[in-house]
């Protein structure tokens, strides 16, 4: 009996792009969130490598996508994924289990057959993970699954390819080799040689290749694509494809001819000599083994210390800050589709446009709350100046802001979110918005005309206004702009110990006027285009109330944690109107927790009311009112039909405005009971000033 | 007849030190606030000026206290001080009527002979004022009234002293003149010249003087000390001493003798030589004229380019930025005080110690919060570094704090709120919080040892304990130390859409224990030493949570505006409780709304539960549970006997807190009411994580 030696394979190395993390973050982010079954991916190996590498498993930044970059070289190999969702079942998971698991897979394609159909089958591997996407860390290990069995032997060493072909072999083999697009895998195939003619066949042809070689000049070879550059062993592939012919062939076959093909181009030209042909031994443990009885398997990878154990790779080292903080800024937000809110639309938020007018204590804290919700489009506005009292109560400024007479609260704002996030697209416009009743002297008509203007541009060009300026009358303005652009409104406005926070109803297109409130009111919810306006529920038209305020007046008088409720409710109001299917156009209930439909955020009242010190926090709904001075048919319509010369009107005579809006009759009326329909007999008072 | 020329005087320039506005910008603040109406302050002026400085009226810093700063050559001026709450009316009031009301003052001081008695009222001044104490401009207006009568008139040149006395005759003046303390007021008085003596006399002596001069070398002159320095006019008060002379004395007398004494001191010499002497004549006039007619008065102040008009003085330029920022700071919350809250103490807010165990989206909220109610006493805890998710919902931190790995956040929230206000005294602790549950080891007992020990300083050293941590384990400890150092313990937490926020009842010193809840439940209010702690409602001790959570359970998931709520709603919470009578021991209302002992700001809830989807407030109070692993006299005394010991072992073991506080034994009843009595049904889930 001839002496027989035991081959040994050289096994994979793991090599994984840096983009693949990236990818697999976003499909755990977006797709898995806390599934943890095993996902399917592919990962690639090489027979072209330099001798001296070590036979490597890559897998690409797309191999989610199960689609490998072209390469003459590159063979495919099937992988899965398992992510577990907690570093405790990553360490705590049973190794042994899904070393097993994965085998059984592969034990079942051998002896199926599948594997002859798909050998790529044969270079299975598992990728077990846990993703730290707090911090960027990944820790993972890699099994490449491979049986115990059959133990193969070799009677001669391993010769090279330049030992055992001659020249013009090598030159037809690799003809072959190269010509062979995808009929066949690249990985695994097998070889005839007849006289010094070589061709590659698939796989599935090796029995019928062989039993067809009559011909003693013509041989047949079990072929791969090998991985290894080591001069006496084949790559770890190999051995699964003898399992194959163990298990398939073992009742025709004990000993097969092996080409372990490894090819290196240099200068354009190919060169196959080092490759490895192998005679090989399998035995006759296969006579008795079942398909049923699964030999053991082995296939963990070392880590870098070349202990059994996972690696980790912490990408944030090398990450581009900004990304890392945009990534980290919507990982916290995607969690929320997870579990408690899958249907939320995180997209919509993201890309609505807000325009905050008012950059004060509401300003600032409505910024940070939309910065939050994924808001990156925000354009703050402001005529004043930080001063020292400022930024204890307003978020976004310093006490550096204050010095040297103070910076303008819209740039400072505007700056100040971009250090707190530097994808923020944000914008500080310092303007004043005329009001009515602040009569336009002739030296200020230019300017006034001006502003105007840039307001309506701004309006223009964002979905969402939010009115958090410290008069009524500054939000006449607006109000009349951002309904006639049918733009979604929404406003803020504090008390000592009390606040309000309301979106305006939508004036729909063409209409240019919400019904009348006296036609009908509906019983139980109002229609989101019928629910009234900041000023729907005056009797008086906005007039200049700054005139002659004291100090105490003119200042934000307030218990601090009132701007904190109010600025966190109208966000919400904000995010939960665009989560409605109806967005600004949602029903508001008119009793407290009535039946309306709701959105992925629940239902959106028309308005909230909150008394801090009674701890009552009230949803009135009302109507829209047919005089009103900010949103009735007749203003909007002078508006549209006379632009800036009716808002000069209204800016200089209060009395115009009620007039227009026919509110001068009202008053003329003594029963006053049509504009309270609907309405709420609750009152905020609205002298905060945040100057 | 002898040719006559008219005299003319030297009007006052008001010289107000910058001191006096910080001083009545206090007033204004603190004491006046709204009112109005004339205050009572005093100015002074000198006889001691160098030629050629115009007459100054000196507002001294302590004006207000119509105390002057004593000196020798000051003399006493009589004034008040009108404040106008508005800069439009300040600029509307009629001057016309503010001049004669203040002239009817002087005229009535006059014929009444009071100025006889205080002829300081003869130098009566007004201040006329709007402050702007936001942007520290104070707007004023000096009247120094005089009346056009009588018309003065002199024969003969004004002489100086030098010319009309013997150097002799000086010196005796001005021994007399320095002797005079409080005897007479030093602006206005008698003297009497005989041979080379002269003496000075009160004012009100003049008549028996000039009655009693039959010696023919004995002159009677009328005296005043001369703010002019002008060689040939004296200073204008010396025309309302001549209106009182035309008034009081014309019956006898129409020619008076006037010294106008100056006097200057050059190394330590006094030198009066450029006195004036006039002889003047004052008509007949008064002979006609009745006490109930007031001649026409005079005398606004000229503003510095000549006109009439208010001065105006920009202070803010001159201060130190970091106290104009604290006066701001205080200013905002004074304001409270003038109107909506005047019992508030604000002292009380000012002083409170408080400490926030966690830096993450709740901490950073509440320490501004509390920065804007003026706590300037803050020290900030947590373990974790600014990760780059934080910045976007934690508002003290900014894309900068993350790079580099990430500062530690309690250092970074604690130098945020010194950029915010260089007043505050605050500080940032990294301290790890040990928890039930989470296993010591040996190489850790060190340092767990040292982390309770530098906790319960902490706690000691401050009044008001927030619980803003992300877990309910880690809340355990500062539960327990807090209970028993009979501190004042706030705990909040987040949900995805809901928050809880509540106050710990306080353990009465001594008893250690709070009240069985089944001995007497009180039925429409709890006092405060019988509330529940975060754990009263629990029947498991916490245990380690942190254990085995996916990402979405590590991080905060939950809608941004909800910690606005929380972070708003546990901040006036504290403030509430601060200004309740019965502080932490304030008796909550069992029932939504109850009658109870209310504070300034209102009832204090013993907690309150907020669903922001359904746009809900609750505020349910709950007893104190006798086997609650916080709180419960068991746990307590084990606490205080132990000491560490005991805690290592709760550390080690949750099943040892629930043998300990009898938890276990209630798990081994079927019936489970007796926990729940009192409480309420609400849960709020508290998976947040701030990391």
């Amino acid at each position: 009996m001839e002496e027989q030696t035991l081959l040994q394979f050289a096994p994979f190395s793991s090599a994984v792009d840096a983009g693949f993390w990236h990818h697999f973050t976003q499909l755990k982010l977006d797709v898995l969130q806390l599934n943890d079954q095993a996902v399917p991916m592919a990962g690639s190996f090489t027979n072209s490598d330099t001798p001296g590498l070590p036979p490597r498993l890559h897998v690409e930044y797309n191999a989610l996508e199960r689609r490998q970059v072209p390469s003459s070289w590159s063979c495919h190999a099937t992988g899965k994924v398992i992510n577990t969702n907690t570093i405790e079942e990553f360490r705590n998971r049973s190794k042994q289990d899904l070393l097993r698991e994965s085998a059984a897979s592969l034990w079942e394609a051998i002896t199926s057959g599948r594997a002859l159909e798909d050998p790529s089958l044969l270079a299975s591997f598992l990728l077990f993970t846990f993703a730290d996407l707090k911090k960027y860390h990944y820790y993972y290990w890699f099994a490449f699954p491979a049986f115990t069995f059959p133990k193969v032997m070799y009677t001669k060493p391993p010769q090279t390819l330049s030992e055992a072909f001659t020249p013009k072999e090598v030159s037809s083999l690799l003809t072959s080799y190269m010509s062979q697009e995808t009929e066949c895998d690249r990985g695994f195939f097998s070889i005839t040689k007849c006289g010094e003619e070589c061709a590659i066949h698939p796989l599935r042809d090796y029995p019928s290749l062989r039993t067809a070689a009559k011909d003693p000049d013509r041989e047949v070879y079990l072929g791969i694509s090998d991985p290894s550059t080591l001069p006496s062993n084949p790559g770890w592939t190999l051995r699964n494809l003898l399992t194959l012919a163990a298990v398939q062939w073992s009742q025709q076959w004990r000993s097969h001819k092996v080409l372990c093909l490894r090819v290196i181009t240099r200068s354009g030209v190919q060169n196959a000599m080092h490759s490895l042909v192998l005679d090989v031994d399998l035995g006759d443990e296969a006579d008795s083994l079942l398909p049923s009885e699964m030999p053991p398997s082995l296939g963990w990878e070392k880590n870098e210390r070349g202990k059994m154990g996972p690696r980790m790779v912490n990408l944030s080292a090398n990450m581009d800050p900004t990304k890392l903080a945009e990534s980290a800024v919507d990982l916290n937000l995607k969690l929320m589709r997870w579990r408690v809110a899958p249907q939320l639309d995180l997209g919509i938020i993201h890309r609505t446009r807000c325009l905050l007018l008012g950059s004060g204590t509401l300003g600032c804290a409505v910024a940070r709350c939309l910065m939050g919700w994924g808001v990156r489009h925000l354009t703050l506005v402001d005529n004043g100046k930080v001063s020292y009292s400022n930024p204890v109560r307003q978020n976004l400024y310093t006490f550096k802001d204050c010095q040297n007479g103070g910076r303008y609260k819209a740039v400072a704002a505007a700056e100040a979110l971009l250090e707190i996030f530097p994808k923020m697209n944000s914008k500080g416009v310092v303007l004043s918005i005329p009001m009515p009743g602040h009569t336009i002297g002739e030296s200020l008509l230019k300017q006034v005309k001006e502003d105007v203007a840039a307001l309506e541009q701004l309006i223009e060009e964002h979905d969402a206004v939010f009115l958090l300026m410290d008069s009524r009358e500054s939000r006449w303005l607006p109000t009349v702009i951002g309904a006639a652009k049918e733009k979604l409104v929404l406003t803020a406005a504090l008390g000592f110990d009390s606040f309000l926070v309301m979106r305006h109803g939508m004036r729909q297109a063409g209409t240019g006027s919400p019904q009348p409130a006296s036609t009908a009111i509906p019983r139980d919810s109002i229609p989101g285009h019928m629910l009234g306006c900041y000023f729907c529920n005056d009797v008086v038209a906005p007039g200049n109330s700054t005139h002659d305020r004291t100090l105490d007046q003119q200042c934000t008088v307030t218990r601090p944690g009132v701007s904190y409720l109010a600025a966190g409710h109208v966000t919400e109001m904000l995010v939960a109107t665009l989560q409605h299917p109806d967005k600004g156009f949602a029903e508001a209930s008119v009793q407290e927790h009535g039946g309306v439909k709701e959105g992925v955020l629940g239902p959106v009242p028309h308005s909230l009311r909150g008394f801090l010190g009674r701890h009552q926090l009230l949803t009135p709904a009302s109507t829209a009112f047919d005089q009103c001075s900010g949103c009735c048919s007749q203003v909007l319509n002078a508006y549209k039909d006379e632009g800036f010369e009716f808002l000069l009107k209204v800016f200089n005579s209060t009395a115009y405005l009620e007039e227009v809006s026919g509110l001068n009759k009202l008053h003329q009326c003594v029963c006053m009971t049509s504009q309270s329909e609907g309405g709420s007999s609750v009152v905020v008072s609205n002298n905060g000033k945040s100057k």
